[in-house]
This record gives C-alpha cells, sequence and structure tokens, in this order.
C-alpha cells in the first residue's frame, strides 16, 4: 500500500518508509469495491479524503431529468474530490462508481491535517493538487467561451506559438485536450484534421505547424 | 495595514497583533496604482501573493481577436489569483486593471510559505480560499451545461428545495448567482420573472417559494 501511494500526487517525494511512518498512529480505513458499485452519493458530506490505490472509478451526476452525465475517469493512485475538504461547501460534487474492482484508502479530515503538519512535503504537494484542479477548471471556463472546436484549436495553437513560433508543441494528449475543452475525442481529432486539410495547420503526431497564421487568427473574429 | 488584513479570507481569524507579528522579518512590498493602471500582465510569472487593501480591481483577458473578456471584479481586502501560486501553471490567469485608486501587498512565495508554516489559521485559511475557488469554478461549469437561464434557476431552486421543501431560500445575491451562472444580472432577474409570472414560482426578495414543482423539473426535460 505504502508502495503505490509513493506515486500519488499528494505523496510524491516522499519513500515509503516514510509515508509509513505518517500513517503510524493516525486513523484511516482501507475498503474495497467490486466493479460497479456505487463508492460515494453526490452531496454526502465530505469530511474525509479518499485515495484510489487500486482500480479505476468515473464520476457521474444524475440531472433532475434523469440523464446521467459523465464527468471523468480517474486512476489510482490518484484522491478523489481533493478540493473539497476544505472550503465552506464540504459535499462531494458527483457520484463517485468503481469501473472496476478498486480498493481505496479513507482519511478522515484530521488524519489529512495531522499529516500536513508533520510533512512539509505533504502540504506542498496538497496546496499543489488543489491548485492543479483550479487551474484546469479556470483554463476549461476559458475554452467553453469558444464555440467551435476548431475556434478551441486555433486559441490554444496561438497560446502556445505566443504569436512568433511556427512549429509548437501540443502539451497534452488528444484525450487531455479533449477534456480540457468539453468534447469528444474523436471530434477533436476531426477539428485538427479539418484546418490540416484547409492548409492552416501542418500535423505530425504531438508536433503542429502552422502554416497560415492570418487563417489562423481570423478564426477567432 | 495590518486593521485592514483581518478582514481578508486569508488572513481572518487572526488578531491585527498577531498578523503584524507574522510579518516581522518577513519581505513583502506595498505598492500604490492609480485608477486605470495595468498592476499585472496575463501571463507574468505568479511567484508572489498580492493582496489588494485598498480598491477595486478587475481582471480582464484580451482574446487573440482582440476582444476584451472581463472575468470578474475584485474588492480589497481580498487576495488576487490565490490558485495560481502553487500548481503546475504559475501565470496569471488574467489582466488586473486598477478600478479606483488602489494600494496593493506583495508576499513572495516564501514569504507565504513562511506564514503557512508559522499560523495554522493561515495555513487553514489558504486552503479553504483555494479550495473555495475551485468549489465555485466546478458549481459554475456545472451550470454552464444547461442552456437556458430558467434552466439554470430550475436546477439550482430544485437543489436548495432537495425535491421535498416548498419554500426555498437562495444562498447568494441575484449579483452572486448571475456570476455563477455565467449571465447578466439584469437577464438573471428576467429569468426569476418570467417564472414566476408563469405561476411556476413566487418570488420574495431571497425567499422562492414553489407553487408549480411538476413544471419546474419539466424545464430540465
Amino acid at each position: 500500500m505504502f508502495d503505490i501511494l509513493q506515486y500519488s500526487p499528494i505523496f510524491k517525494g516522499h519513500t515509503p518508509i516514510e509515508i509509513k511512518t505518517l500513517f503510524t498512529n493516525e486513523i484511516y480505513q482501507v475498503i474495497d469495491f467490486k466493479k460497479g458499485d456505487l463508492i460515494i452519493s453526490r452531496d454526502e458530506e465530505c469530511n474525509k479524503l479518499i485515495i484510489l490505490i487500486k482500480g479505476n472509478v468515473k464520476g457521474e451526476m444524475l440531472s433532475y431529468s434523469g440523464k446521467v452525465i459523465k464527468i471523468e475517469d480517474i486512476q489510482a493512485p490518484r484522491p478523489l474530490a481533493i478540493a473539497f475538504l476544505f472550503g465552506r461547501n464540504n459535499k462531494f460534487p458527483v457520484d463517485i462508481i468503481a469501473i472496476d474492482d478498486v480498493k481505496i484508502i479513507v482519511l478522515p479530515k484530521n488524519t489529512v491535517v495531522k499529516f500536513i503538519q508533520k510533512s512539509e512535503v505533504f502540504l506542498i504537494n496538497y496546496l499543489n493538487s488543489v491548485s492543479n484542479r483550479t487551474q484546469f477548471l479556470t483554463r476549461k471556463l476559458y475554452f467553453l467561451s469558444f464555440k467551435t472546436i476548431k475556434e478551441k484549436l486555433a486559441n490554444y495553437i496561438l497560446e502556445l506559438s505566443n504569436k512568433e513560433k511556427t512549429t509548437v508543441e501540443l502539451l497534452k494528449s488528444h484525450q487531455e485536450l479533449a477534456e480540457l475543452f468539453g468534447v469528444a475525442r474523436p471530434s477533436l481529432s476531426r477539428g485538427l484534421a479539418e484546418l490540416e486539410k484547409e492548409g492552416i495547420i501542418k500535423v505530425n503526431r504531438k508536433k503542429i505547424r502552422i502554416i497560415d497564421q492570418q487563417k489562423l487568427s481570423q478564426l477567432l473574429n
């Protein structure tokens, strides 16, 4: 268990022995779930930190009209809903469902506070993780303000090029970019292909060469 | 200066004397700006925490097509871009411009880390502030998935009522709700008025009585 935790964003920088020392004398639980199990209900009180140590889960919301909205998939060894343990609104934002057989560690809030006090590395990891989440959401909201996928892509590529470079490297996989843009992955690939067909860019895996900077900028008008 | 900081979300719970003690021997700067001044450029490195101690600022983005997108107004004594000091992407997300005469304190990241180590109250405040930001953005993204203002309102009211209560109290001002929904404030008021005219709800300031629960739910179909 302590072996896998060293790869978790909030424990990285610790050796398995240091992690074991952190856990000594602290309260925590390890729980198993089967594929399809509901691990957490939306609106359940978030007074504990849950870290996946085996398997995959998905976060979903059920709208009042009964539609299931899938939010995201999360893999071990990542923590769940890390930004909901502190702050005003301590409720899980989504239902969390096991995609396969899953093992989790549950740390009561008080244990997390003790880890923060005991380890500066853990503290900085925690601050980084919550901040990364905010940064991701801020960018996602920004990209939502562009209507079409081609607009989103044009903006992303122009940002990377800083309006100077003619070749940029996508810093994310197509899957990650699709998540950032809030679109399906095939739609993203189609958008790139269309820009290429129109002679605006040339795609070579993660490398993008800007062929027609003017047309690319005009997509945003 | 220490008097006003006690009302800032990241210093609350400290007396002015305790705040003064925190600052003793630490590096910080106090800077004045005039109305209209650019305080921070978007993409400038975020290696410092800026706290407004006098006046108001606005956060803006300039799109590649030259359009100014206003993001939000921030009042003293709030910190700016608190989620961008830690995490991977340490760049200010927006241009920050003085709306009137403004005074700021600039704390280098290292000073913030020292405050976190010296004061558990500051640490918890900081975690709460970043988490609140994430929670706000998560809800904002959620509400963006509903197309019309009436859909957003129906969802918000049904959430508050938990599908049981017939009278709910809006927990936010119209201005705050408009920000959460990403719409203009007059549009929000119009949406409420329309729902009232259609006999679905009855509005009495922040109190909303649900007259026709079924129609309210149907708005989401």
